[in-house]
């Protein structure tokens, strides 16, 4: 079982600004422990973050075949970006959308989400733990 | 530390009715499954369940000082009851948010949860194993 | 073949109060004049009036298996409760949706009804004549 | 008691198309049918059908002075035409909408009717059995 | 200069129903007033009602050539024909548009004109005033 | 019968400014001649303008009592106000709105008029012509 | 003259929990002070509270006849009963509409009241000193 | 402790126009009426009516520094005024809104109110109870 | 294969009227043009226009059995008639949507086409050309 | 080159309150400043400043023909004021619209300008630099 | 004359996935296909594709002066992207919007095309011979 | 004091086309004129222009720590990026939105920046003056 987690605009920043937003973790940790953490659990992951629109879908399309699951956080490119959930219809590997935030409590353009309706499942509001338990979900849903 | 599982209507019917969209799985296997769960990570967690707004505003007042944490899939009261979202508030207990299905991707009238602004997280699209990944994830919560 | 008639919130005051508005038939009168006409044609009805949302669900959940048609008029109820709406739902007995007056000539707030997606028939505006010809209705479809 | 049943645009089509969805009980069947029930119930029915908006309207001012009742199911022009409203309106002839489908749970434009406010009652939902019930309830309207 | 009156829907109605609403004058009544009223002032003035759309179109495009004022009250048309709209536009013809009643004070459908874009004057709320008062604009407006 | 007409802000500025709009008459011109319209008509008339709405209101109050009917060319406050709207409507004098544009024809806030509600009628769109025709009608209107 | 203090979901509360936000007072202390008030002005009063919707509906039913007015301060259930509504409008008793807060500075669900259009009257934003006032008002109507 | 009560537009109107709908208590007896009862309490009130905008955005920052309170009917300024609004915020006197009639079972435009937010409470639909209900909230708000 | 062209309300002016925007082409020409075109494929082509909606349907009504494609410029009926929407679906026959101009680039009103959504296709904006592509699609689609 | 500065309702206050949110600058200071920059680079300044829509209205009336350009900073007048944007549009003087504060950053009914689409160009959110960048735009503007 | 096909994001996908949905034919058959036919009307063809929106605009960028005409299918940026509204707009080059289902019977998100007000005209729902359709069009534009 | 001016998507091409609209002044001649205006003032400014919304979002991470302020025209981005204003918020770097034309006098679309709430300031309007102006209130900004 080969899983892809593909981090969008942004996220590349975390752990290094607004600590007291999103705490001291790194991406390179978050990365880390779920890369450990499929591996214990029979899985292979590789990790991507791109601030560009155009390289996140160029990546999904060549996870066809590739990977058998996806775990995302498009960050600000969830609410815009129909370009991305075509991409994510078009390959029909089964994904996962992940936020860090509770998105539901923020501004009014964060709550309509493009991905969802193209997602198996949502994780949201659990700060970095968002990524483990959607891995794990993920995971489970592969199996089953 | 001691945690609360809430269903709300129609979530008593879960495994007896409708397998091919919810699987057999009976609201009793998951509330065994958590309860397990729970205890191999050092808590504890008593269960309820209703199709009474009424009943379950009045639990989760009586939960107060009794409990660390609420588990709630509040099925079709998500999107209507003000007076359940005032509850959680008034308690001030950490409150993980569950759906089974995949809320974004239904009717129009399921895209709104009044429950989402007061939840500190959400867990949706997983069927059964929503529910262990938003208990893992409150868990986590607390213990940080 | 079993029938249930349901009636949601503020339906037992019929014929009791603002009789200018409904006339003086009771829902005793209207229970009792459906009853025999479901006798005459073959059927047996049984009758059901509650308040609380919670006891109308229950209500609806132990239907199944017993009953083989709802009727209902829901009261307030019809344009508020999601609850109800996958109660029906989930136990899958066909129902026919009942409302003396005309709900789309009345307040905004009242054109919409949440039950009509899963019900199979309406008779509006009619004034007690509405449970007669609903009734007719669901036992021809039935029958067919 | 003189009664009149007007069938607007496409429903001359009932009964030789899309059978699976309409039933093959053609128009002339129900027509048929209701003179019938009329008679029965010591009323006399006739019978009209048009594609045309302005035929139905004609047709509508002329019936004023002869007949006692309208049984209209209007087609699309249930939600587009104001001039049909108003010639219902200015016969001031007790008017039944009727509709085979539910249109309720169909398209968003068909949620609204412009006849619905200057109807009496409507009969939704029960394929061919709306027009038995309409009518049905019409004549216990007219005796009363 | 010559003038054209055309009259809508149900406006063949006037005076002979409803007269507590619109008054005992009938079309007639007010078409000979016109006449007159038209005569007296220099021009000529013919008249056309019909309750077909198609009609009325056919004898807007018909007016190209042989009328220099068109003076319409459109009734239920005024909200809801698009091609109308289109026919007044196409010929291009100087055209006023009437309503006895104040669609401002009615319901809200009767708000929206669809004509008032391509005319170039209404009167509205008179009464049968509404025409004279309408013709008056329009012989003025030609004579400038 | 004693008349009052009263024009809003910006008003006063007509036939000095964007004469290719509005032409070369000046509110003088306008009032003179419906003066004049009056007398022949049997009619007085008493001519007000301000850019105030307080003094619009003051005038409208103390015209109970000593005017018959009024005439309003609101100007920008047609849309604006709800205290224009609750004088015209506590002295209850009959009133005629005008308009010299077409104001269905503008920018999308110039749609709605506060004051058509209250109003009995309105004239719009004939330019300078539509305050002969506002006040016609409305000498009629008082006449029967 | 005898009056009846209706309280809604979570209301309970008052007093115990966020003291910071509604203040020490309890219901109990409101319940009782409300009640000496009313001796001192010549009428008699009741006390309710429930998180349940039935039971309110309930006991304003069986309120009638009883008493000569009801107190209301319905929680949550204000935005999104309308069944709540059906029941103050059935039994047709004079009904006085509260609340602590200034519902309308805060969500936007919490701007439509369901029970502003079959009350007589409200008082929002006074804190405890709301239900005093709503009471006092009360009185004085019915003694009017 | 002083007071300022703040009346606009058409307020002045009071008890002697419509008094089926208002009553026959005027504005002066309604502010003799305050100003006794403030003085009873230990309070000083000063009255001050306008139907100008700008007048009472004057008063209102002159009361900065002499008043503790202020008492405002603003009228159809209520709806309409961000200025007023403005101006309250400004001098950050605390203030009560108040209304006679229930503006919430009004039109449409009578049922958003710009002061709402910046003001600490309303009472509405009382009639002139309304007023002194007002003051003796704004008293007791201002004495704890 | 056998086709139909089907032109609605305003397009017999074509090419005799605004050549400035519509060009010298008649509605012959364009008819004439598709003709030998469809001929010259393997195709016959027949061509209907008229300014009744009733007229419209009844043609595509009796198209069934008759011709294997429809192609339509519905004018100004594409934005208003449900009936023709209906009359569409009706007979099942492939249906290609034709507009002169660019509706997307006009006035709101015209932005929404009820047909669009029973069409297979549609060609908008190259003038006259519009409907030689059309016909060429829709040959096409009926080959294949 | 001459230039009329305007300041609308409250803006009076500035630097006498709120100093945290507006700092210590008065309008004098305010005025002081933009009239000796004004001086600097070639133009004249006059400064007004009035809480009352109509002086206003009446001021930029008399502009005409007196000054080449206008500073506007129409405080809560900016998204309500019809009357106003038509005074602006009627003398025809280049205008540039003027906020100290970021209006976008704050209530939903202030990020609607009346004024913007007016007003050659808008400075927003820089404090009272916003006035002396508006001020030099301006005369940049007037020179080319 | 010169032509440019731009393809936007996933469109590199065509064929080689949901056949079922798009067929079997890929991009290259597609831009193969209309070279050649470019190359028999007397044009000549290059083509583009990629998923990066600002690929895209460098490109529109670089096309002027070399290009007549631009044929666009831009994929889900058609519903995004202003930016590429507005290099279409800046280049003036002549654009036919392209598109291989029906967007109108698609997600609501879908039928709104932010190109359309800036392109010559749409093909829209042929399947590939959208394309082939389209170009056809834009060469027979260029040649008028 | 270290700044950054970024241009976003097609404003590449400024004063080589459409010189009528937007002048003959290019980026480069704004990017020098800054460029020289800042030395003059005591800061350094550098310069960014890019079509992809991806080295926008790169560039503006790298800012972090390197300048002191940033001045943005993200062209059609202003509207549609989340993830611009994302990236901005992020780094906490001051920022002031500029625009060349009144973009509040233009399509709807435009009339929403999603840039303005996390910018402390906006200059729009005045061509390539808004450049200078904003740079000078970012400067006045910086040294305060």
């Amino acid at each position: 079982m080969k899983l892809l987690l593909i981090n969008g605009p942004n996220l590349n920043l975390l752990g290094t600004r607004e600590p007291e937003k999103y705490g001291n973790t790194t991406l390179s940790d978050i990365e880390l422990n779920l890369t450990h953490y499929a591996k214990n659990n029979g899985a292979e992951l590789d990790c991507f973050q791109s601030n560009h629109e155009g390289d996140i879908i160029d990546t999904i399309h060549s996870a066809k075949g590739k990977y058998d699951g996806l775990l995302i956080n498009a960050g600000g490119l969830t609410h815009t970006s129909v370009s991305l959930r075509d991409a994510i219809s078009s390959v029909a590997i089964p994904t996962v959308e992940i936020h860090m935030t509770n998105i539901h409590a923020r501004e009014e353009f964060r709550h309509t989400s493009l991905i969802s309706g193209v997602a198996i499942a949502q994780v949201v509001g659990f700060g970095k733990d968002s990524y483990i338990l959607g891995l794990e979900g993920l995971i489970n849903y592969l199996k089953n």
